[in-house]
């Protein structure tokens, strides 16, 4: 298991965007992900990615989040081999997945997300590998 | 630049640190920060480290987060070559620090936190390399 990214939630687009290219010297990648109303800018820091997310859609799944806290860090994506064992692992820890089967992510990766009650308020997402 | 760590404050200790030992297969390293009022829970997965919070005194940096929210994600650790380098060069991009000189971490790091509004709510912290 690897810590894959932290996803940060941005009212102010731009100017967050400028922020963390100017502070962390990398030039983000962009994915649009407008069908579920938000977008990402992805900062490879080489080990792992910052995702700041922006809300395109006042019903994405961000936006509830913006709403009441006006943005912060909003969910850690843990990366496994084989995505479908740790879900079935985790459900029998007794840990409460909101995807029984895995959505399809950025870069096509599998990803699931558990229900923040399950680890104390945090939200973690599954991702396994890359895949072609 | 480098995603050093995420800090996640937990209520339930006992239970949380149990919870993410089995989930993440990795035994935590333990650290007393007892004269701040909090403990830590180190989980090195290899890229990165997820560092559990937990309070020991109801005045420690975390208690009021996990007064408001019930606990969790804190903040985020990046790590630099050279703190007092990159506090300077934030410092000028009119990012606002809440250490204005290094505190001493976990690891002996050389750690220093930026003020929530700098960075839209997120709390980062700024570290050094593990010094001997």
């Amino acid at each position: 298991m690897r810590l894959d990214h932290v996803g940060i939630a941005v009212k102010d687009w731009p100017q967050a965007v400028d922020k963390w290219r100017e502070f962390t010297g990398t030039e983000p990648k962009f994915e649009d992900v407008s069908e579920q109303g938000f977008r990402v800018a992805v900062f490879d820091l080489g080990n792992a990615r910052i995702e700041l997310l922006g809300e395109t859609a006042d019903n994405s799944p961000i936006s509830g989040f913006i709403k009441k806290r006006g943005g912060g860090i909003h969910h850690i994506a843990l990366e496994v081999e084989n995505i479908e064992n740790k879900m079935k692992e985790a459900e029998e820890m007794g840990l409460e997945l909101i995807d029984k089967t895995p959505q399809t992510g950025l870069e096509n990766k599998k990803i699931a997300f558990f229900h923040p009650r399950s680890f104390d308020y945090t939200l973690v997402e599954l991702c396994g590998p890359k895949e072609d």
